[in-house]
């Protein structure tokens, strides 16, 4: 590559670190309080923004309380992992103070939970702290927030799930192998956002790391997973350097159309149709004349087909639709009106499949475009082992030749991969290290070894051979992808899938 | 803004202007020539390149073919323009050559023509030159080329939609007003892709200003009309303006379901509905104890529902899906088998028109996200008039409140119309002066003036009162659609309409 990919970083994400003392951490822009990003997801955690006032907001992933030492501002408790037991849950604070809450968990958890609760906390125990691991989702690691109980009903503040904004003072303290992070001692509590704690609010208090089942029931919440939302940053980060690497070697961004009326042959199994509501005012749109005009217009264009040897395929449709056309015809002539939608015998519609017909058009006219757009199978055997929407980039390069596609491909893949290792390396580590144990796609070998380019043929003996699809395999085949198409101007093109590639980056794949 | 918007101009689209003399002009990345761009596209319309070589592509919009001078090289004819009627048309040169074509046109356009061909081109004439104006679509300006009749056949060159590949020298020479401009005088013709002239290949040989025809009958050529074109390419600058803008603001990129099971509230009759391809093997997936299974599944949604006090509008569809999971049932226990696609039972599936539910849960989990997705609505009574699919920007913002959306939208737009207003002169210069004889949206009028914040009463009294939408109320109708929502976490969002945005900015709103 010529030129290297941008850094995500950018100047209003940056927060003020010229002096201590209580200057503030910068507001990001837009929104009432500084990101995690800009405080723990900084290069050193937050180390130099030690001292400095900050806003922060952001989901509560767990809570603990302690009981509170006296002149607690400057003694911190030390910061705890959300996996130790020590200290109390916030079901335990809650039980504690809400006496119906309490008759409830005795219902369901029985007496000894409840006289746990009420044993630990009590009024009698005096001022407790909640230390709240708290996360926007800005970056992967959170921020620990220390509540004084005097500043609001600690029960909502360690409700797991519950949104909160809060003001205070950046604090260094003694972490896990007496590494030095930073929390944050809250002075102001200036919003809550409660959770309806009655229903049982589904996010557990430890990471869901294999969030299978919360997104099948609650999909809603599975973004607030490390997981999940560590994906989601890295597929906006690939969205970006796709849009970036395009922009810079001087391709044009177009859509092309989703609801299409053209038939890819040989997928047609596979298309989904699309239908319009019907409503009686349609129905009156379709008259003999409609008919009569369609059918003059349909046999023209049969006619058309013939002329310039299209596909087969083509005729034949077109032949069907005259035919359907002819039968509505003869059945108005005898009825007078019809009863269904006008979709389904002008123009029946489809959900694109695939962009490279018309993103073709605008090569032979824009020279080199690009579109980053939804495509849509569907698979009728395993719906649920299918995506029936997937993001795909397609490029399509006018004056070009295959060589030429190739090398923009890979220049393309190796730009997205630097990218994401640079600037996603916090996300990548985390999924590497928990979701498989290790056994990652390594980015960086990949980036550094030199590529082969073989022919349609090798990669289809290549994947017979494994039967297996690995990682390497993967890159062949959308290496395959890679089609040459001579019209009026020589011109190729590419395509890649964006979900296939976020799978393989993050080794969610397995 | 804190922060102005890059350029669009690239180091790798920068052709080489070092020194002068036998230098050539780099090629474009992944192309086998420079871009028109890089050559008459630069801000000094190329003239720093004189005596430069360069390889070249596009299509032929125009050509003239004149007598041959002696000694062509160094001393090249005038640069005519595309409207001027000396020399002869591509037409009058093919018949002249090809006896069939004269035959054909003796057929269609009566003696006189042909003999006006026969006679002002013969081999008696000797050489001809023929001057060809070419786009490949980069830029607005196209590059005429001079190709003697020793190179290759004319008629081939000439030929309106043909692309061609060529390699020459760049030249200065005297175009309108005594203005210095340059054209590549051709040595080489690397390639030659004919259009089959026989069909009436149907672009003129005039710009088509407004190509409402054209679109209607060729939409595949639609683009390469230069207005169409400047159009996709100022519509591709404020989608990567877009992008920019947000990712400089820390905003993630997420994409949204495009097919949903979501019935948005008030809008149902707008929603297309999708249908699966059925197969007899789907039929077979719906046995008695699946439909048993659903209606375990949907009475348990609708306690959910109950119990949640969702909308009466979600628990209406639910009640009204169970009821027709049981009639199912019921027919199923009678009949052993139903013949219909489970798709119209389990999960009646729409084409999402707004994705700001979806968003508003990503921006609960990752706080400001933003999407560039199609969003899809049926107008059942005028579909012509309105856009079944429209790619809209929709932004949400976590921990922010009306004030800061409308920044951010406010800021947004000055984004757009900087970046557009920067990079694309051209194109607007051109749109602006066809079509709408001067009287289209002054961007930078618009960029430097103050803008209201309204309330929607406000803004729907001022539509009242105007009735007809003019540029101005589009923008304070756009405002509007700001909106505010409070969850579990304030925040704030807006959607702006690309579409829209681009028929404002280029003035084809007419």
């Amino acid at each position: 590559m010529a030129s290297s990919p941008p850094s995500s970083s950018s100047s209003s994400e940056e927060a003020t670190t010229s002096s201590s003392g209580s200057a503030s951490v910068q507001f990001s822009k837009y929104s009432r309080r500084a990101t995690l990003r800009s405080v723990v997801g900084r290069p050193d955690g937050g180390l130099g923004l030690s001292g400095k006032r900050a806003v922060v907001g952001g989901w509560v992933k767990s809570a603990n309380v302690v009981k509170a030492k006296r002149g607690g501002g400057a003694m911190s408790p030390p910061r705890m992992p959300a996996t130790e037991t020590t200290g109390l849950t916030c079901t335990e604070v809650l039980m504690a103070r809400v006496p119906l809450i309490r008759c409830i968990a005795k219902l369901i958890g029985g007496a000894s939970a409840v006289d746990k609760a009420s044993s630990s906390v009590s009024y009698k125990l005096g001022p407790v702290t909640a230390l709240v691991r708290i996360n926007d989702g800005s970056c992967v690691p959170d921020l620990q927030i220390v509540v004084d109980s005097s500043l609001c009903p600690l029960e909502q503040v360690t409700a797991i799930g519950a949104s909160v904004l809060v003001e205070g003072k950046i604090e260094l303290v003694e972490g896990k192998n007496q590494q030095r992070v930073v929390e944050l001692r809250v002075d102001k509590v200036l919003h809550i956002g409660a959770v309806n704690i009655d229903n049982k609010y589904p996010l557990p208090n430890v990471e869901l790391l294999t969030p299978d089942e919360l997104i099948k029931d609650y999909p809603q919440l599975a973004p607030r997973t490390t997981a999940m939302a560590s994906a989601a940053r890295v597929r906006s980060e690939m969205v970006h350097a796709a849009h970036a690497f395009f922009q810079t070697n001087g391709f044009f961004h177009v859509n092309t159309p989703i609801i299409t009326t053209t038939k890819v042959a040989g997928d047609r199994r596979k298309m989904f149709r699309v239908m319009r509501p019907t409503s009686k005012s349609d129905n009156r749109a379709i008259t003999p004349e409609v008919v009569r005009a369609s059918i003059k217009a349909k046999t023209k264009q049969i006619e058309a087909l013939e002329r310039s040897e299209s596909n087969k395929e083509a005729l034949e449709a077109a032949e069907l639709d005259l035919q359907r056309a002819s039968e509505l015809a003869q059945q108005l002539e005898q009825q007078g009106s019809a009863d269904f939608s006008d979709d389904s015998f002008q123009h029946p519609l489809y959900l694109s499949p695939d962009h490279t017909l018309h993103l073709e058009t605008y090569a032979c006219a824009l020279s080199s475009v690009y579109t980053f757009s939804p495509a849509f199978q569907a698979e009728s055997l395993e719906p649920h082992k299918h995506l029936a929407e997937r993001w795909t980039i397609d490029a399509e390069l006018a004056f070009a030749e295959l060589e030429d596609a190739i090398s923009c491909a890979v220049d393309y893949l190796m730009w997205l991969l630097c990218t994401v290792s640079k600037n996603c390396s916090d996300e990548l580590k985390f999924l590497s290290t928990k979701e498989n144990n290790g056994k990652n796609f390594h980015i960086n070998s990949v980036v550094s070894s030199p590529w082969e380019r073989i022919t349609y043929n090798e990669a289809v003996n290549t994947l017979l051979q494994v039967g297996i699809v690995a990682c390497g395999t993967q890159k062949e085949e959308r290496m395959d992808k890679l089609t040459a198409r001579h019209g009026t101007v020589k011109h190729s093109g590419f395509s890649m899938d964006m979900e296939q590639l976020i799978l393989l980056v993050t080794g969610l794949n397995k």
